[in-house]
């Protein structure tokens, strides 16, 4: 087998055999394709795309290329949720105790942020104590002790995704929609959950613009991991503002913590209730109304926040900053955003609200940067909101005094403030199955 | 300027600028932009093209990554002529000949022969003694002394194209309409002629398949050869069967003689003739017609013949060959390859004859090979001509013993008899100005 000829396959419009995309993810593993073929390949992938088939077989070597977990003794149904990213976006924090609550087993692994979205490791390391790295047989037991558990990927999950990225992203093949599916699917799937309920985010803070692309990325996704013998659900929700009113890792626990308190922002609550009933659903608890219900009901009797500590104290957190989250360490410097001029906020680039949260130190350029935890910005008015001028849409804190001049800029060049009040968009577009 | 950037428009299909192409091209060359990104490009350049104009800047920008030459020193018009490459293509030792000895320079470098196709400078290198490198100043000197001088591309012309095949043939971005014409015209443009008379070669011996894509081709190349300032000229010369009898080095330079002695195979002729009037007509000589017939007179005279010794003598070949053909060295092992039925030869795969010729040591398949100069094929009949089953269609001439049953075999599979007569088709499809 040849890499040339497999370029000339795809580039000619042909679907490569199995045999082939294993040669080609093999030989990128173990470095015997050189990377200006690879990149070659991605780009004629990107104009000629790859069949069901073609992804499926493309994620599983992708999965195949490094370790895999073996979940067979963790007792009861295993669940996972996985978001495609989005600006704070903190729901694993909520939907995970409140699925754990209610008897299914949550075993999950999360990354950290890099760019303009956060990760949920960052987020739970805000919490003081908070250790994410589990040996594998601490990790199990803590599963089958208290039904939730959550560990950093320390291990070799996927290395072929982890080059193929790397150089997709220097050769603007990133924007594929097949080599998007087989790179987070390829990950979700060296885990071993029995179900896993996709967050297919859409809009300006995700990877996916428009609502029918992000339809076709969850089809994609929802197929993959049913041939991979997964229950496999995907909902469609709004990134066109970010979700819930905290960006930042200290402040997203805390917007968390208030949720599991059942005073939580409602989009954000609306997503969780949402999530979590599609989650027990799939692990078999009833119908998504029913759920949903269940999820409603183990916030208001305090059975998730409940959930949540047992987590926290298992994992070495410090419960009493849960308990009483004025507790958090506070950033120096507070900073309010005042609205220059009278009208409704129409639109939102979530992406800039994720990039000027990082540059006031919450989030990362490079993977090897530092995080300020007590850094992001907390919003006063969202899209659809009514402002005055003068009137303060958002507060920045930090402990970078020097930071606060570029990350107003960037909010308020982010912010479009017309007379007439949007059109409301809905928060969960649809569910794929 | 990012390269990332670069790839992401052409990608999204948008048209580069100069400083752009320039900034690429000199990239490659000094070695700063990696490979995985030029390939990544070439591919984005393979679905997407380039105008006209972007084709001629790249162009420029590869002329102008390594030497350039200058022929002020020159006296009267320069000519050249250029071939996209086939089988049996001695055309150069014809053509150069019989327009110097109408008193237009011809100042010449040519290149070797790789894979399937010969090269000029192999050609004459099979003339005992015949020396292919020459100072500048001794070539200068040979043109205006004598009208016609030949060396191999010794220097460093266009390396961006060196840099850029290499990459592009292992990644199946070479049938690429504007990096064909950019790589061929590229390197043309490095040397300083006024005019250049492009020979496109249509059909199975060549890049183009389709008198179509070759007649897009030698627009191209037309087009970027006026944008250069010089009065440019394409034929489209038919490669669906190799070009006169010969194919193999000593057998060629025999069949140019014959030719000069006015007894060459009838098609060569006409090529040969076609090709150096438009070489005169461009040198303001008078119409391509009365070029035509000047460059018949040339051969009928023995002027052009006389021009070839004296080219042949200057740069220290042994005349008495070319005065006597049957003295250069003969190969060991002559072959006959016989047809297996009777009926008209209606198709030859020419680069299949190419790779036959190669296999017997007329050839090299890397640059490092050495060549046999004695070996290759001759062929009896051609495309359109009848056989009977144990006629002899082409004689093998090697000294590797080894490597007849394989040329035969290639022959063979080859070379297709069926019944019916096949539809003549025109040496000389035509004319793009």
């Amino acid at each position: 087998m040849r890499m040339y000829d497999i370029i000339k396959k795809k580039r000619d419009g042909g679907e490569l055999s199995t045999e082939e995309i294993k040669y080609f993810v093999s030989g990128v593993t173990d470095g015997s394709i050189p990377d200006y073929q690879t990149s070659a390949l991605c780009m004629a992938i990107y104009f000629k795309g790859m069949s069901v088939r073609e992804t499926c077989d493309f994620t599983f070597a992708v999965r195949d290329s490094g370790d895999r977990l073996n979940f067979s003794e963790i007792n009861g149904i295993r669940v996972d949720k996985h978001s495609t990213g989005g600006v704070g976006d903190k729901t694993s924090l909520v939907v995970a105790p409140v699925v754990a609550s209610l008897g299914v087993k949550v075993a999950k692994m999360s990354g950290r942020g890099l760019g303009h979205t956060g990760g949920t490791i960052d987020k739970l390391e805000a919490i003081e104590g908070f250790n994410t790295t589990l040996s594998d047989a601490d990790f199990i037991k803590q599963v089958n002790d208290i039904g939730f558990a959550i560990v950093g990927q320390s291990r070799q999950f996927a290395p072929a995704d982890k080059k193929l990225y790397a150089l997709r992203d220097v050769t603007a093949t990133v924007d594929s929609m097949p080599l998007i599916a087989a790179s987070i699917m390829g990950k979700k799937l060296a885990a071993d959950d029995d179900c896993i309920v996709l967050d297919v985010k859409t809009g300006s803070g995700s990877f996916m613009k428009t609502v029918e692309d992000s339809k076709a990325l969850a089809r994609l996704m929802v197929d993959i991991g049913k041939s991979a013998g997964k229950k496999t659900v995907a909902l469609i929700t709004n990134m066109d503002r970010p979700l819930g009113c905290a960006i930042g890792n200290a402040l997203e626990v805390i917007e968390a913590v208030e949720t599991l308190n059942g005073h939580g922002p409602e989009d954000f609550t609306e997503v969780c209730i949402t999530l979590a009933g599609h989650m027990l659903a799939l692990a078999g608890k009833g119908n998504v109304k029913e759920c949903k219900k269940m999820a409603e009901q183990a916030i208001q009797d305090g059975s998730a926040l409940a959930k949540f500590k047992q987590t926290v104290a298992a994992q070495g957190g410090k419960v009493e900053l849960i308990e009483n989250t004025a507790n958090f360490a506070k950033a120096k410097y507070v900073h309010a955003v005042k609205s220059v001029k009278t009208g409704y906020i129409c639109k939102a680039d979530t992406e800039a609200y994720g990039l000027a949260s990082l540059a006031l130190g919450a989030g990362r350029n490079t993977i090897e940067d530092a995080i300020d935890y007590s850094a992001g910005i907390m919003l006063k008015r969202k899209t659809g909101d009514f402002v005055k001028e003068g009137e303060e849409i958002a507060t920045l804190l930090t402990n970078d005094e020097s930071a606060i001049a570029k990350a107003e800029a960037m909010l308020l060049a982010a912010t479009e403030i017309q007379q007439k009040k949007p059109k409301e968009e809905p928060l969960v577009y649809c569910t794929v199955e």
